[in-house]
Parts: C-alpha cells; structure tokens; sequence
C-alpha cells in the first residue's frame, strides 16, 4: 500500500484524492492546505491540515498546487529526503527543492471542479531520480490510470506547450465562434456537434489529413468575404494569421 | 414523398443521399454528375446520369457541389421554376439562378469520405423564397435530423465563419500540437483524451467559462517560456496573438 500525502485541495489534487481512495493499491493518510477553506473540497472523513509541522509520515508526497507556487512551496517542506512529486506540466523536476527526492506525478488533461473525471483514460506522464522512485510512480499510476508515459522534463515541456495549442487555444476559437454568433442571436448549440465531430476525426485520421475549409482548399473569395464579415480587428487579424498557417503547412501561397 | 435528384456525387452528396435512402419521406430518384466516375460512390440500383438533359422530373434538386461552382453551374440546369437548394455554409441563396425557386439545405458538419455521419444531431439549416418551399424543407430536414432551423443567408455566412473558426481553425491547432510532439518523438495519442475533453467541457460550460491555461491565469513566466521552446516563427507569432486574444477577452493585459 503506497502512503500518500496530498499538498493542496484545489481542482486537481481533489480529483487525484477521488482517484486514489478509488484504488486498492494506495492510501490517501492526508491533505495539507494552507487555507482551511480549501479543505471542504476534499472528503470529510479524510486526516487534513493547515500546518506544515503537522504533515504525517508518507511514501509519497505530492505536490498539487499552481504551477508559480511550487518552487518556493517546495523549499518550505519540513523533511528531507523523502519522494516529493509535483503534478505540473510546465515546472521542470530539477527545479524542486534538493532537500528531497524529486519526481513528476503529471496527469496530461483539463480539470474542471464540477466535472467528473475518468482517469482510466488520462495519460499519467512520470519521471523520478532514481529507478526504485520510478517504480513506485508507475505502480500508483497504473493503479488509477491505463496510460502511463515515462516522460522527462524536456519532453514533459513540449507536451505542456503543445497541450496549450490543442486545448486553451482550441477553447479561444470556440469562444470567437460563440462570440460570432451571438452578435446575431444565433444559438452556440448549432456549432457543438461539429465541435464533436472534429474532435473525433482525429481520433483515426491525423490533424494534418483532417484538415478542410476554405484555407485548405485556397479558396481566396471566401476567405476575403470571410475576414471582411469580422467587425473585430483581433479577430481579424487571427483569421489571416491562421490561414496563412494553414498555407503554409499545406504548401500554398496567398 | 418528396422525390429528390442529387446534382452531385462528392462527401456531402453521397452523404446527404445515404440519409435520404433511409427516410420514408423522400425519394432519390437520381443522381447527377459531371464524370462518370464519381458515380461509383453512388449506390448500384439508383437511376444516375452524366448528362444535363436527361435529368428526371422532381420535386426538389440539391446541388452538392464544390462552392465555387454552384453560382455556375445553377445557371447551367435546363429546367424552370423548379425547387433548386444548394448545400452550402457560405453561397448566398439569391446568388443561384433565377431561372429556377431558390432555396438552401445546409447540414452544419465536417464531413469525410469513409467516416459513417449520425444525421440525426446535425443541424440542417434551411431557406427558401416562399412559405411552401420551405415547409417542404422542414419536412425533408425532419425527416434525417431532429435539429432543423430556418437561417437567412446573412446569418448563415455568420454561422460559416463561426465553424471556420471551432473546426477549421482548431483542427490547425491540432496540427501544430502534432507538430511539436513529433519533434521529440512524442506520440500523438497523449493529447487525445485533452482534446476529446476540450470539446466535451462546452457542451455544459460556455467556452468563455471554460477558458485555462498560462494566457488565461496571466502567467507571463510560462507564456515567456513556451514561446522561446517554438522553433516555427509562424507557430511562434501565432502563441503570441492568441496569448494576446486571450488577454483581451478575459480583460487582462500584457
């Protein structure tokens, strides 16, 4: 039974905690917040805190808080040489404090607070400094999670960046689509289907045989009809940076 | 029963024909196509033709074809007064020949050639000249989708610019997180369940809502860092002024 400590009780470690007392392979002992407020999130019946001196003995502590916080949070931590993991995409694991060991606990998806969350599904991106605290990750990852990924930090960078490309960026254009059709009151639900339907395409065709539209097809009168319907500059400009990022991936000019 | 004759043999035609061949409501008595090849996609026991003059006799003939060649090739029909739609997001109805009553039968999808399409949640966006017209229409939507909607043409460009934007647009981003995973070897398939859930989160929460990530909480130290780690100038330029889009929609500043 793996023993672990939950430093934080926002979004993401209360799904991990639900995730964890699901498992037979692992023991949530405690969550740590330094608000008491926090702490109604997480299950009345769990041991939590809001002092650091009072953070229990544990195979594993893990760190889920926002990503600026981290660094700073984990220099504060008040033993040494215990297994410290951060769940963050973005913070490289050299960066945390020395006065542990250091790992990366990451579950590669978007956590909502009112959503309920499959981890089965979710890929759970791992790296330790030695091969005994990799073992250990893998073990509690694979107990909530099918989908366990060695990764690095180098590599762990580049899926964060490429993560903000096909999720806060993909989220902008579905704002700018609801933003277009509410000018004319027409309702957003018309666009979900074809939302769900591109999100499914790729799930069997790769992105760049995916592709359609007028950008694809050089189709320049729709494109210029198009950019002239935008009233909103920003906007504007967005759309004629991406076609022409489309252009250029699929080797046409304006 | 309403008899129908496709002009057309295209994704959308061949599409658009299976879902009318499963209704009780109408009838495809043919399908029309310039090549004789593209009639394979047609099923074997349907009347087809290759030739403008030996087109049946219908209630109602749906132009399936390329959008930059519908205004063309509506002048070509040799008939008069009949009930011609076209299939189109982004074709003004008043733009197709007056030889003939214009309407238009707009399914709001991204379609593909080998991908099996549920009709039944997809929006048919419909618009005709006369009230007759167009309860035909209403009821030939009804019969394959239970999302019928009569849209004009000035709404119907929004609604086209608005799906360039959540399909087109994001299947770009899609490609760009391909893109820079494959840089490093990183499998595809790690960014899926992220995607299937982007596009899930919307169906409940308005995207505005939905909105994460570094631009969105004003992480500058992690915007800073993400765009130093994109190689691509144009991948570099377009984190920048999505970032900034994203400022200036949720009211932040850089």
């Amino acid at each position: 039974m793996i023993r672990i400590v939950i430093l934080g009780a926002g979004t993401v470690a209360t799904h991990l905690c639900k995730a964890f007392l699901a498992s037979d392979t692992c023991e949530v002992i405690q969550v740590y917040s330094r608000k008491k407020i926090s702490l109604k999130s997480v299950p009345a019946y769990l041991n939590t805190t809001t002092s650091l001196s009072k953070i229990k003995e544990a195979d594993l502590y893990i760190i889920a808080i926002p990503d600026d916080a981290i660094i700073v949070f984990s220099e504060t931590l008040p033993f040494k040489n215990k297994l410290v993991a951060h769940t963050s995409g973005s913070v490289a694991m050299k960066k945390l404090s020395s006065n542990n060991r250091k790992a990366v606990f990451y579950p590669l998806q978007t956590f909502s607070k009112d959503r309920e969350v499959n981890f089965s599904q979710i890929p759970i991106c791992i790296e330790a400094e030695s091969s005994s605290d990799l073992t250990l990750l893998k073990k509690l990852g694979k107990a909530i999670s099918e989908k366990v990924s060695v990764i690095n930090s180098s590599e762990r960078e580049k899926l964060h960046l490429a993560a903000v490309f096909v999720n806060n960026f993909v989220n902008h254009m579905y704002t700018i689509g609801s933003e277009i059709l509410s000018e004319e009151n027409i309702s957003f639900d018309l666009l979900k289907p074809l939302i769900a339907e591109t999100a499914k395409k790729i799930e069997t065709l790769s992105p760049k045989k995916a592709q359609t539209g007028p950008a694809k097809r050089n189709d320049i009168k729709t494109i210029e009809k198009q950019m002239r319907l935008l009233k909103s500059s920003t906007n504007n400009d967005l759309y004629n940076k991406l076609t022409k990022a489309i252009f250029e991936t699929h080797g046409k000019k304006l």
